[in-house]
């Protein structure tokens, strides 16, 4: 892509009325657009984040045998009454309160589930979409960690045995860790104990990135380092026994739960007249993207982790002539997603840019490197760069 | 996948209360449920389709140099009154009426645009989203021709000049007219006058399938094949001067609009003192599959265009043992889609539930067939099977 026919602009100073550190950066390198409070559009370079997060989501559930659905954002009244959650003052309602807006999708799964999941050998069976949600939420000063209108990984399963539902949430477990893994967070984030709540025994647990940003307290076990969320009693790890904590502010980028029957019960959904038992995950998907931009940044703008960056490389033509686009072809023909910045601007203007849009690897073709036949190539995030032969150009890539 | 392993499964009988041919072969064959009037699910076989198509239009958007975005479905009111459009029947109103559900994005992407198009270097420019979309629509009989929430591709030009964009408008005329070929409906699809309304000189331009399903009439111009909207004057061809129409029933599956100045206007969206010219474009991603549909079925089921198929090969397993595994095998790793029926049916019902859900080719391999070292291939709406050889097979599929 040529950085000259790219729609959103970087700006020179910080948007306005944001105080998150997500939604300034992401607004000042014309990565999102505020259309209301909580509300925001994703521009062309965070779509590209976006897809690029969904499908490291896609890829990790599709192998761990869950099945991709898309349900719908209008929810009818009646599913929401059966399980006496119509009235939570998260629900928009519309339509003379006919249908509300789907923040969750408990109500509409289970008795879908119900329709098709018939005898004992269509268990287990698990069951998955990304879909944007919708949050009547007051609190709406997190930039995109925190949206009114948001994007969501939801996933349910459903199972005969507490067992087989045991099983399969260590699976998603681990499918979890290894998203956040490619999305760069795996240093970051903690497999947490949260309290079960009403409906189970035992805990359930949430997915807990560490940043300042982050409006929850997780305690970390100082001895194994196991996680606990304030709202469990946390006066000795469970695990180890320890009973010195380390306090630390962090955001709930999952969460896992075993629903036990509290659905299946309020829809009837029995096999063998036995109540079916559910599972049920969850990934805010554009609050992903805010936590990413919120853990990897610096003074000069966004460090986009490689697997997730809207682009790969960042080729900065300074008079280079024909051999900047030649190499801008070559790359792109090589796989790579290239931002070619051809515009008529200063090589500072340019590095700033690139700096601020957190692109992983920067390389600058120029008068100077050319007399050597060369490129220089700087990795976002780490002062010195290199002077690397045009003809080695992609083996150096492979090894970055 | 296994036919074992999909979440969905065939019905034997209608659906009830469903009257139109979409929704009903649709739900009869497992790929939407009903949620409510309007309002449906895409089952993991639809939602296939839907990213076929989905991958269709970017594809072709994106040669024509058009970006990608995407925009909220919450619209804050006061875009809305700007354009006087906010008492609309269409419009969803939630949260007191702060916010309306977005049925169109004029009001979003014009202040949008202004942001960032900022001199006339950076015109052209031309933006796109994939998105959902509300109506509050009192007819919703027509399964998913016609629903309350849907998917819609909607694009939005900017230019200076009426020139640039005349030059433009063809562009997307032909992009759309290669979507519709690559869905398979090329031949029943036509390019349709319409009137242009209030805001624009001359016509507007609809894309009409013909489709007794269709809620249009359209009048086709016998010598020069022509189609009219039945709100053109017509006693004339405006194209040949031809005075004799044959009057057919279709569905919109697209329009392309000049919408002139209308909205610049409304935000004061001018460069060098003149109003930002406009052109809107818009093809409905679910509607498009009801639309495929309701054109190519048969008494049987459904019958999919090869390239918006939710899978390539429907493999009947007839006691074909290990052999059925490994041809399985084969194929996906030749990088075909293909439902392998390992269940525990009937090979009339495997044959009937192949020919419902309208896989474009059906391979059956058992017992007799390997006695030739062979498979038996039909495709879906032809009547006669051909018998090829296993080491054929991939080669004559490049054929198909």
């Amino acid at each position: 892509m040529k950085a000259s026919k790219i729609f959103s602009k970087t700006q020179k100073t910080d948007p306005s009325g944001e105080i998150s550190t997500n939604a300034k950066l992401l607004m000042k390198a014309g990565f999102i657009d505020k259309l209301g409070a909580g509300i925001y559009t994703y521009l062309p370079l965070s779509l590209r984040v976006i897809r690029k997060i969904e499908k490291i989501i896609r890829s990790e559930l599709n192998r761990i045998d869950a099945e991709e659905l898309l349900m719908p954002a209008l929810n009818p009244k009646s599913n929401w009454e059966k399980t006496g959650r119509w009235n939570v003052p998260e629900m928009y309602k519309i339509a003379d309160e006919e249908y509300g807006l789907g923040w969750t999708h408990e109500e509409i799964i289970t008795p879908l589930a119900k329709k098709f999941l018939n005898s004992e050998k269509d268990f287990p069976k698990s069951l998955y979409q990304v879909q944007t949600k919708y949050r009547n939420e007051p609190r709406a000063k997190s930039g995109i960690l925190r949206g009114r209108e948001f994007i969501m990984n939801d996933m349910y399963s459903f199972h005969l045995t507490e067992e087989d539902l045991d099983t399969y949430y260590e699976k998603v477990k681990e499918a979890y860790l290894k998203i956040y893994e490619r999305c760069g967070l795996k240093d970051y984030t903690y497999f947490t104990l949260a309290d079960g709540g009403a409906f189970t025994k035992g805990f359930s647990h949430e997915f807990q990135t560490l940043t300042e940003a982050g409006e929850d307290v997780i305690y970390i076990c100082k001895k194994c380092k196991l996680a606990l969320n304030k709202e469990v009693e946390h006066k000795k790890c469970p695990s180890c026994g320890e009973e010195d904590f380390e306090e630390r502010k962090a955001i709930e980028v999952g969460n896992i739960f075993k629903l036990g029957t509290k659905y299946s019960e309020a829809f009837d959904f029995k096999i063998n007249d036995k109540n079916v038992i559910m599972g049920c995950y969850g990934i805010g998907v554009s609050r992903l993207l805010g936590t990413i931009v919120e853990v990897f940044n610096d003074e000069k703008g966004i460090i986009f982790p490689k697997e997730v960056a809207p682009y790969d490389i960042y080729l900065v033509d300074i008079k280079g002539g024909e051999k900047s686009e030649q190499l801008y072809k070559a790359l792109e023909y090589k796989g790579y997603d290239v931002i070619f910045d051809d515009r008529d601007k200063t090589p500072g203007e340019k590095f700033s840019d690139a700096d601020l849009i957190g692109i992983p690897i920067r390389i600058i073709i120029s008068e100077k490197t050319l007399k050597e036949d060369s490129v220089e190539v700087k990795k976002r995030g780490e002062e010195k760069s290199v002077l690397v032969k045009i003809k080695e150009i992609t083996k150096y890539l492979e090894k970055c």
